[in-house]
């Protein structure tokens, strides 16, 4: 493998700017994964390896004019293909929008160009970003599912074809798929990245969310997406100033964690279980293993009522329309959607604050929260996604979460840890992911 | 009637600090007011001359120790009886709560007491700030009712029992008693304050509002309640460090205005018709009239499913333990609140965003909306608090709104103007009230 493989985004962008790479140059390498192993991870919604080379060749000239460049200058970022772009289909993963496009970018698309990124093309995802799976395959066992509903993206960093790409989490979209793929996956605080022009599942629960293969990585992508939009009006004014630098420095102590076995530690497979055994005792100074919250299963029954009632809001079209069109997950779930009574579901939203409330007490004593990212390694098979169970309390709080790719479990297939922070904390969490991920790798 | 009602409070403070006043002698004038008036207007659920006395002789002491003093020291504040007080019950005008009290302070008490305020005593309420009527009647016409929810906080600041008071309002609770009583009447931008330790009847409506006898003493006390507040998570940080010299300073050129009849101009009486288009004319070069906005009537029904799902929700115990005790009017609304789905509920929130990205293009062109704040003046009869059909959108979108006591109609009874801003806009919302007060007057 090329050498550009090994490098910090950052390191490639500094390269870019003194002319000891060109972003051509990058492109092709990647192109060059695509070719060999594309066939295999099927990643792709759309790739066009001309358009691609059109637009480094682009950015190569901008440089060599001398006109300032941006921190992600010619750079290839991937997109989950429910994220609106001009110039490519949207088709969100079913056939109903079978080559049909958005009629304009996202917000984040535009931030990224106007970072100087390229938009390289449009990952493969389950259908409408829910649990109908997409054609792709994990790249570390073919027949072994990738995780969803971000399936591409992550399959598409993990397998080296892109260095950087963007997602979405509903209930558990990045961390499940980072955790099987063997990637970084970080689903920031709610309302730092706006979802305007994305396809929209749930106003409550949907969050963009980053692959990449380290946590600097990440936060040099996350500097430039998060935004305040005033048209996607969750999103909130956030300072990203120092969010690179606080990343990189990580705290000025060791940190304490709480570590969550979670309610399903009994799915969780047996070298799956030795692995996290091995990475709590091997850091016994920093952790203390808790009993989860007993709370948490309420809030699994609330994700549930929210999702599946702006599924049928957002999708009520599509199941009047093309019913026979979508799968037997969005079927199941718009029906029960359809059946929960307002009581429940502003209960469900209620819930939101009290239980934070409860919770956030936690980061009085400890710096993060710890669990294993998916309960165990990527299930075999294709037909389903695997489980978010370990995810969904934190889409439904909105706090900052990230899967490290840290362990091994059955297979020698890749296993993540979950780092789970405080709402609005994410530069000092991100500082944390990355001591984690120094500690580990040192 | 004593030279002290005359004064502005910011003035009563000043004499207070320079000695000229005490408040003991304020407070035994409004002492005063209500042996004369209470008997008939019934504006209090709680009122303890003694402890009164004892708190503005504390007040006193502590002027005359020569320690600083707040921005409202030594004046006696009216609170609706929904609001959590330590030393006094918190009844919320429903038989259920007889002689019980909140377990600690409201944060907006809390905030009062820091500013120097004391608080005089507890105001009626209708049944669970909803629309069973409580004893109290309109001062103007004690035939009449003085509207609701907000019954006594609006009729206390009327008949000169207190000098201003604290209300909220959910569908027009505010806006409605101000108008009906003839004074000013105040709910600020949704989460500007804080409303933990104050009866929840809907997290998505429920605003705390102020009432007063100009905008300048509604903004000095609006300056001391608004504050993020960690236990309302729906607060925002908002400064404000020029509320009260933004107001007074007012707008820079002469505001433009939308005047809206509203979808039920046809319930209006005929003088009070008679008023508003006097209004119109004379403010000729300020003013347009523009139809209604067609989606008005979507909201008001969006505002019935929320609320009514949120009564449902919050008064499940009491509706199960004392149905009996409750209302027709709360009985048929959680009957109804039970009733609604998800769907509709989740329908009713994400309305909100949309139709206010719609509405607010109005503040491109024009500085505030126009009203009656009720179809006519207070109705006959203490059995029905009147209707809150001029109120509902602004509860709905959040948006700043105050009631001016400008007009008379029917029976020579007040008749109220309501101004709209912009959401978060309230400095300058409360800068082009103050013109327009100043307006009238001159």
């Amino acid at each position: 493998m090329s050498d550009i493989f090994s490098l910090k985004v950052e390191e490639l962008v500094s390269k870019i700017k003194d002319a000891q790479l060109t972003s051509v140059q990058i492109c092709e390498n990647y192109i060059e994964r695509i070719k060999k192993f594309e066939k295999d991870v099927k990643a792709w919604a759309h790739f066009d390896k001309k358009l691609l080379l059109e637009k480094a060749a682009e950015a190569d000239d901008h440089r060599r004019s001398g006109k300032p460049i941006g921190p992600l200058h010619g750079i290839p970022v991937a997109l989950k293909d429910i994220i609106g772009t001009v110039d490519m289909p949207t088709e969100c993963g079913t056939v109903i929008r079978k080559g049909k496009s958005f009629s304009q970018n996202a917000e984040i698309v535009d931030l990224l160009l106007s970072a100087g990124a390229i938009v390289m093309g449009k990952t493969a995802t389950s259908e409408l970003a829910f649990l109908g799976p997409s054609k792709t395959t994990n790249p570390h066992d073919y027949s072994r599912t990738p995780g969803g509903s971000s399936s591409g993206s992550a399959a598409s960093v993990a397998s080296f074809m892109a260095p950087l790409s963007i997602g979405s989490q509903t209930g558990g979209s990045v961390i499940r798929p980072a955790s099987y793929c063997g990637v970084v996956g970080y689903k920031p605080s709610y309302g730092l990245i706006s979802r305007n022009g994305v396809l929209k599942t749930s106003e409550k629960l949907d969050h963009i969310g980053i692959f990449g293969r380290s946590v600097e990585d990440i936060a040099l992508l996350a500097k430039v997406l998060i935004k305040k939009d005033n048209y996607d009006s969750a999103t909130i004014h956030y300072s990203t100033e120092n969010l690179l630098d606080e990343t990189k420095k990580g705290p000025l102590f060791d940190p304490k964690f709480i570590f969550y076995k979670t309610d399903h530690w009994n799915i969780v497979d047996k070298k799956s279980k030795e692995a996290f055994e091995y990475f709590i005792k091997s850091f016994k100074k920093n952790i203390e293993v808790f009993d989860t919250p007993s709370y948490f299963k309420d809030i699994h029954k609330f994700h549930q009522i929210i999702h599946e009632t702006d599924l049928a809001n957002n999708f009520a079209l599509y199941y009047k329309k093309y019913k026979k069109k979508l799968s037997k997950y969005m079927q199941d779930a718009i029906v029960r959607g359809n059946k929960y009574s307002a009581k429940d579901y502003a209960e469900a939203i209620d819930f939101i604050k009290r239980s934070y409330e409860s919770y956030q007490e936690v980061f009085e004593d400890y710096h993060g929260v710890l669990s294993p990212s998916s309960p165990g390694v990527a299930p075999k098979g294709l037909k389903s996604t695997g489980t978010a169970e370990f995810n969904k309390v934190w889409s439904y709080f909105g706090t900052p979460c990230i899967s490290l790719p840290l362990l091994q479990g059955e297979g020698n297939m890749p296993l993540g840890v979950q780092l789970v922070g405080a709402k609005y904390d994410d530069h000092r969490f991100l500082g944390i992911a990355n001591w984690l991920e120094k500690e580990c790798n040192n």
